[in-house]
């Protein structure tokens, strides 16, 4: 039980085998899952995984948050928990990969630790978060900072957190229970699609993340006046649609307008009443803006707010901004697990590349107490939250071997 | 029972208590109602309304397109129906008055003969046509041109607008019995708010309507890509909601480019898969146009077409449109019973003005088989399709006594 756990190699069908049976929890028409956080196909995805858990010999809990945790013990009790894992929730109308790799893929170091009947020093801890989509929901718990506020805010399973966290046998009004001590932690690693075409397209099998962008998020409302769709002639509206169109249209230049690879969606919108034959006198919608510097998240939303003054002026409207996440700040990975990564791909002979994740993961919140690591793998056409999002199983396997590799590694000789 | 009719006046009081009433159908927090058609409060309103035409000693009947039918025989039993009404259905979020003044101004008419034992030779009939806000059903239905489509078009009570006729006890698998035989109406008549703000503005008690806008729907669909919104950099998105964004704004831009009173408008819009974390893939949009003449509407359609062209190649989307109903021709009234109109107010004593109106009416169906005629009344500030919707007591008894004597000069002169 020593030397050639350099051998350990991750198998690809086991993998590419458990991706399909849990793509059957919330499978939607077009191919991908739409298994929103606390659905009833999220329940049964996370029965699935607490199974496979089982089957391991893992010893599994469900925290305040949601969170499924899975404990294998190490030989030295004395010392810090390897923590890793993902999330298994998507987006609506989303895909079988985002998040599913992540803890399959940690599953499958497991595997592989049993069939060699391995031990690692560290104890190891296989984590699920709970509703990463709807807003790193499990990862803010475990760091201590969900909000009273964050509760009540409506998921799309169409329960607020809080009754959502309850429906899948968390306890919302106990979560400081849920918040992880960092001395009994030694890193947090997560594996994860790219959700970018870079590595396809350069032809590199594994990401080394440098860091997660800040995501910062808002509720915009625009407030004009409903009205008769007949009567009301064109130049004595007060349409809040109208106002909304040109707020899309100014978010959107406005990103493309500054240097650098920021950017800024709006992803929902509501008008109401809502019929085609009522001026729209109310219209809601999101705007998320990215970056890896929080400086740059400023500007664009200076912009855009000045920007939304003069569209509100012109159409005889108001838009309001209600801050739902603007706390998170970019999240640097660590230095010393991002070598244990590069080394850990070499040593299997594969291509590596340093690069940001644009997109938001629980690593970012972990980062808060203690040093995180994220490896990624291509996604084909750089397609994600989407049911064409696709990585083969080869990569899926590359990355898993790569996740073994660094906690071995990191298990042998420390931070 | 003869010389006297020329005094009766409709009774302010009664007509705003049964407003009143009414209103509890449905009622919204806003002080309006939400009583769309085919829900529980629409059934409930017309409850109210059925039972206030037995009181009434109307003979009550329900066709196969769910339109109530309240009979009062005439003297001469020979003789044509004048038939006279309007709809209480409302839009989501609506008021109190669209619609409901109609019914209830007829329903104050057969009060007032009651009230003087005056049988008139004509037969009457009042008339409470169904689903007027979700495409005048009723009154198609009655004219013999409700599609077997329309039967699938899914209504903002959740069922389709089959199913809802059934809902409400009418039969959709029998249209055809509903169809009204022109011989049989000397004409049809319908007392109304404004909805716009001219009536109001000049002080003006009576509008006698010159006829109806055309009003022709579509439903737009944008087709881009849903990507994930922090990987898919700015310039490689086929964002759907920006493309819709452009196209709102060309909307209104369109309109009021073209010297005229045409009116355009998007009041629906929903995008998908709607998440703000998810550049949108799909979004689908209401389109419509309002004139008095078929050819403006044509040309502010062909405009918004080519617009939407430009702005598809611009966005890398797709935007196509599907006509919902581009039928609805410009319906002038009869020119004789604009006359009695007329003559009606001014005998009272009331102001009036020749004006078309920008809103739909049941009336416009019924223009195609029978001559028809429309009073209008004040609309506070010109707000309608909202709760805040408001005509005084004393101009919703001016409209019913104009009725009332149109109705009585008809019945003693014919047409």
């Amino acid at each position: 039980m020593s030397a050639d756990w350099k051998n350990f190699r991750a198998d690809p069908r086991r993998i590419e085998q458990r991706i399909k049976e849990l793509s059957q929890f919330g499978a939607n028409r077009e191919g991908g899952v739409s298994r929103v956080a606390f659905s009833d196909a999220d329940v049964e995805g996370r029965k699935y995984i607490r199974s496979l858990m089982e089957k391991a010999g893992l010893k599994v809990r469900v925290d305040a948050a949601g969170n499924i945790i899975g404990h294998r013990e190490g030989r030295n009790p004395t010392l810090p928990v390897i923590l890793f894992g993902s999330h298994i929730d998507s987006v609506p109308h989303g895909g079988n990969y985002d998040g599913d790799l992540g803890v399959l893929g940690a599953l499958e170091c497991i595997e592989l630790l049993n069939q060699q009947n391995f031990v690692t020093a560290h104890p190891l801890e296989v984590i699920v978060f709970s509703d990463e989509e709807g807003g790193l929901t499990g990862s803010h718990a475990a760091v201590g900072e969900l909000s009273q506020e964050a509760l009540q805010i409506k998921s799309h399973s169409g329960k607020t957190i809080g009754e959502g966290i309850r429906f899948i046998g968390g306890d919302p009004d106990n979560l400081q229970s849920a918040k992880r001590n960092p001395s009994e932690i030694l890193a947090y690693l997560e594996l994860h699609i790219e959700q970018g075409g870079i590595l396809e397209a350069e032809k590199i099998n594994i990401g080394v993340v440098e860091g997660i962008v800040g995501i910062n998020v808002w509720n915009v409302t625009v407030v004009g006046f409903a009205n008769h769709a007949g009567t009301t002639p064109m130049n004595q509206r007060k349409d809040a649609l109208l106002a909304a169109a040109r707020f899309v249209d100014s978010v959107n230049y406005i990103a493309r307008s500054i240097r650098g690879r920021q950017v800024a969606t709006v992803g929902t919108i509501e008008a109401q009443p809502g019929a085609p034959n009522v001026i729209p006198g109310k219209v809601v919608m999101s705007l998320e803006i990215r970056d890896l510097e929080k400086s740059k998240i400023d500007l664009v939303f200076e912009k855009v707010k000045e920007s939304s003054e003069k569209i509100a002026a012109d159409t005889g409207t108001t838009i309001s901004f209600a801050a739902l996440d603007v706390t998170a700040v970019p999240a640097p990975t660590d230095q010393r697990l991002r070598k244990i990564i590069q080394e850990a791909a070499t040593d299997l002979g594969l291509t590596t590349k340093l690069m940001p994740s644009g997109a938001g993961h629980d690593a970012q919140n972990l980062a808060r107490i203690v040093p995180i690591g994220m490896i990624f793998v291509p996604s084909v056409g750089g397609i994600s939250h989407s049911p064409r999002e696709f990585t083969t199983a080869s990569d899926m396997a590359n990355g898993a071997s790569v996740l073994m590799q660094a906690i071995l590694k990191l298990d042998e000789n420390g931070l």
